[in-house]
C-alpha cells in the first residue's frame, strides 16, 4: 500500500526484502532480495535510491545504520530502537510524563513471582521484542501458572504488564515531517478478536478531552522520537465521563492496520501521508470525509469476498495472498457508518 | 492506474508492451517487452494470465485476435475494430439512431473539395486512425487550403467532419460487464486547450434531459459494441434549454482522462470499475461524493507541483514521467468545487 501511494505521487519504488516473495514486489519498479545482514547488498541498495523507509518495525537497527551512512532513512534507527523493545518503549513513554500500564522487567521465574505480587493478577507476560497479534504474550491468571508462563515464552527477555481494566482500545495514526509538521487522523476505536484487530470504527466513542489527550500524547511521542513518517499510538481508555483517561499501550513505528480506513474515508490516506513525510513533501490533509468502520478479513472471512464486493457502499481491498491461513489478514473492507446508534463492527 | 486498481483488489498484473520503458512496469508483477506482431511472445503471454485487457485503443486488432484464441480479452477485437476507425465508428453510431457530426469519407483532393462544398466551411479533416490530442487533424477554413490540408495528413485515409457549433463538450464514462450490467459516472464537462484536455468539471452544466440522453446514448453504444470494461463517449452539446441536443463526437474504448476525477471523488473509480468488469466481478458503485474539477498538468504546468501538493483540498497525482515535454501530460489534480457559481477551471 505504501508502494502504491508512492507510485501515485510519481515515485518509483525499489523494495529490499529478505523474502523471495514479497507482496510489494508486485507493485514496485525494482527489487533486491537479500538478508538484512548482507552489507554489500545494503550498500548497493542504498546507492540506488534517494530515501529509504520501512513498512515493518522489526528491521534490525544495525541494518538501518548501514543504510544511513549512504542515504537518508526515515524513520531513523534511534526511533526504531526504542519502539522495538517494550521495555525501552515504556521507559520512553513514561519519561514524557505519559501514563503506561504498570510494568516490571522480569529476568527469571523469581522476578516473575515478585512482579506478579506487586502488579496483581491477572497480568500479561510479554516478550520485549518481536511480538504482534498476540504472539509472544501469555496472560497469567494465577501464581501457579508461573512455570508454564515462563516456559511458554522460552526464556526470551520479557516484561510483566499489569492488567488494565479498559473500557475500550483506541489508536491515533499520526504523521510527523522532518520539519516538525504534525498531522493526525481522528481517533479510531479498535476491537480485537483472538488478539487480532477485527474492526476499527471512527470516530471513537470517547469524549473530546480524551480525544485531545490522545492526540497530544501522540504528538509528544513523535517529537520525542524525532520520528519522520506515519506511526500509530495505541491507547487503553479507562474510566468514563470526566474521569476518562488514556493509557499508552503501544507505539507502532509504521503505518497501521487501524488506519486502513483512511484509504477510503480520509482526504489523504496514512500511506500517502507517510510517503509525503519521508520524501520531504508538505503533509496532506488528514480530514475524514465520513464516519466509517473497517473490518479485517481474517482467515476464512475471505470467503465472504464476493458478497462484500457486491455491496454498494462497501469498499473492498484484497491483498492477493496466495494461501489462506487461520488468523492471516487476507484483506479488509471499509463501510460508512450512517448513524452513531448503529450496531458497530457488524459481522458480514 | 489500472495496474494499481487491480493490485488493490488482489490481482497480479503482467504487462505486455512493445516499449522498453512502460510506466505500468513500475507497478506490476511481471512484464513482457515484445512487438504486437510477435505471435510467439503473445501466445506465451496469453498462457501466463487469466484475462487480458488494454489501456490503449490502438493495439492492433490482429494482436487481440491472436490472444483471444488462448485467453479472454476484454474489450474484444470487434469493439476495438469499430472504435479504431473514425469512419466505422461514425457509421456504427449512426446505425444506433444517434446523431454524429456530419461527415464524408474522403479519398483524394477532389473528394475533399466536394465534401467541403457539402458540409460547409470551416470543417475538420481527420485521419481515420491513430489520432489523439489534436494529432491527425486539420481545420480547413477555406477552399484554398485544400492542397495544404491534403499534404498535412500525408495521404492517410481521412474523413471530413462538418464543424459543429457546440456550446460545450461533455463526456460519459461508462462501464459494461459481460452480463450486460451497466454503470456510468455523472456527465463531465470538458475544456480543451490546444486540442488537449485541460480541465474536467463534474457535474456538467447541462439540463437533466440532456444528461439522460447522454447516459442513454452511452448505454446503447456499449450494448451495440458488446463492450466489456470502461469506455468513454464524448459529446458536443448544441442548443440550449429545451433545444439542448447531444451529438456523439467520439468513442474511446478505454479508461479516459476526463474520468480521472473518479479516483478522488467517486465511490468506485473508473479504473477499479474496468478491472471489475474484465475480471467478471460485480460492478462497483459509481456514485460521486462531491462536485469537483480535474486539471491536467500539461508540460510546464508541472512546475506548480509543490504549490499544488501543499493545498489542503487538492489531490495531486504525478505520473513519474522522467522528461517534461510541451503538451505532455505529467500529472493531474482534483479539487472540490464548493459552489456552482465559482469560476471553473481556475488556473493554479
Amino acid at each position: 500500500m505504501l508502494a502504491i501511494a508512492a507510485a501515485r505521487l510519481g515515485f518509483r519504488c525499489h523494495i529490499f526484502s529478505p523474502e523471495a516473495e514479497s507482496p510489494a514486489f508486485d507493485v514496485a519498479a525494482e527489487r533486491t532480495i537479500a538478508d538484512y545482514a548482507d552489507d554489500t547488498a545494503l550498500v548497493h541498495f542504498a546507492k540506488a535510491v534517494s530515501v529509504v523507509t520501512l513498512e515493518f518495525e522489526n528491521v534490525p537497527v544495525s541494518t538501518l545504520k548501514v543504510l544511513e551512512r549512504h542515504v537518508p532513512v526515515a524513520p531513523g534507527p534511534s526511533a526504531l530502537a526504542i519502539a522495538q523493545d517494550r521495555l525501552s518503549e515504556k521507559e520512553f513513554v513514561a519519561s514524557l510524563g505519559l501514563e503506561t500500564a504498570p510494568y516490571r522487567c522480569v529476568n527469571d521465574p523469581a522476578d516473575l513471582e515478585r512482579a506478579l505480587s506487586e502488579l496483581g493478577i491477572p497480568a500479561i507476560l510479554k516478550t520485549r521484542r518481536l511480538g504482534y497479534d498476540g504472539k509472544g504474550q501469555f496472560k497469567v491468571n494465577s501464581a501457579s501458572e508461573v512455570p508454564t508462563a515462563w516456559t511458554a515464552l522460552q526464556g526470551a527477555p520479557v516484561i510483566l504488564e499489569g492488567f488494565v481494566p479498559f473500557s475500550r482500545e483506541v489508536s491515533v495514526i499520526a504523521t510527523r515531517a522532518s520539519s516538525g509538521a504534525f498531522t493526525a487522523f481522528d481517533v479510531t476505536e479498535n476491537e480485537h478478536r483472538n488478539h487480532i484487530l477485527a474492526c476499527s470504527v471512527v470516530p471513537a466513542r470517547i469524549g473530546a478531552p480524551a480525544a485531545k489527550a490522545a492526540m497530544d500524547a501522540a504528538h509528544r511521542i513523535g517529537e520525542g522520537l524525532g520520528y519522520v513518517g506515519t506511526y500509530a499510538v495505541e491507547f487503553f481508555v479507562v474510566g468514563d465521563g470526566s474521569d476518562e483517561r488514556m493509557i499508552v499501550n503501544e507505539i507502532a513505528p509504521r503505518v497501521h492496520n487501524s488506519g486502513h480506513w483512511t484509504l477510503d474515508a480520509a482526504i489523504t490516506c496514512q500511506f500517502e501521508q507517510h510517503i509525503r513525510a519521508v520524501a520531504g513533501w508538505p503533509l496532506g490533509n488528514p480530514m475524514r470525509r465520513f464516519d466509517c468502520e473497517m473490518l479485517n478479513l481474517v482467515g476464512e472471512d475471505i470467503g465472504a469476498w464476493s458478497e462484500l464486493a457486491r455491496q454498494p457502499s462497501t469498499k473492498i481491498h484484497l491483498y492477493g495472498k496466495r494461501e489462506m491461513r487461520p488468523g492471516r489478514k487476507m484483506g479488509h473492507v471499509t463501510r460508512p457508518l450512517l448513524r452513531q446508534e448503529q450496531t458497530r463492527c457488524r459481522d458480514f
